[in-house]
């Protein structure tokens, strides 16, 4: 069964950028992701949390959300970020956790879209924080596709 | 003087993400910021452009081109991203590279104001390419504070 901790695994090994973020896995119960990264490897030239790395977190919770919510069905789509917008609300001076959260309905509105068309869209947010502050908000869309669908020609679907 | 090559050597060392990314500087002309970096650490499960790190690149592109705008001036002002909007537009399979571009009255209405207040706000806009094509844009909006003024207490100004 595809579960957090395989999830983790899966973007540490094929996102390099995870790993040297050091994501770990926090809590997934269906309808919430939570991830984590510690402070250290994800700072700033002013020693709080360097932007670049809350969006990353954030844009990787939204987007694991959705991967296991499609692996519960047994779909191994293709999932690109869309658009993203952030806010970044307060200097974060310690460990990061990033949460997203969807309703049942929603979860299976986008699982019957794509299992109907092979491919749907979510729109999901993600809230930061950082010693019990919010530090960081990311409304993002997700596209699911067929995997390799949108792939260049030339480019060896795997 | 603080320049290209400092900025980009400043962040490497002080946004460890910026090392992991391979960050390098390309072009620096007073009013355009070019920055790169390769894509195979900045890879996703997709074997393209990890969405994180077009954002990160995007980040810090735009960060950089107010940092230096700033010690160019002599001011070592904290520079924080507020907020950003990222749009995905294609896959990227190659090379990223990330521009950020403002004009002299741009660059002259913000020095002149942090000059005035100790303070002062930016938005950019920066393009990411890969193989020629367009394939991230982030609008952003920064501030420039006087150093130390948004630490907490506790926190040791450097």
């Amino acid at each position: 069964m595809f579960n957090l901790e395989k999830l983790v695994a899966e973007m540490r090994e094929t996102i390099p950028l995870t790993r040297s973020m050091a994501l770990e896995g926090l809590r997934y119960d269906g309808n919430e992701l939570i991830l984590t990264v510690p402070l250290a490897p994800n700072v700033n030239d002013k020693g709080c949390a360097f932007g670049g790395s809350l969006a990353c977190l954030a844009t990787v919770t939204g987007w694991g959300l959705l991967r296991l919510a499609l692996a519960e069905q047994g779909h191994a789509a293709d999932l690109y970020i869309q658009d993203q917008q952030t806010r970044f609300l307060a200097p974060a001076w310690g460990r990061l956790y990033a949460r997203c959260h969807w309703t049942s309905s929603e979860k299976a509105t986008f699982l019957s879209a794509y299992a109907a068309r092979g491919k749907a869209r979510a729109a999901v947010h993600v809230a930061c924080t950082s010693d019990d502050l919010e530090v960081c908000t990311m409304e993002a869309r997700y596209a699911a596709l067929t995997p390799g669908s949108n792939r260049p020609a030339s480019q060896p679907a795997e």
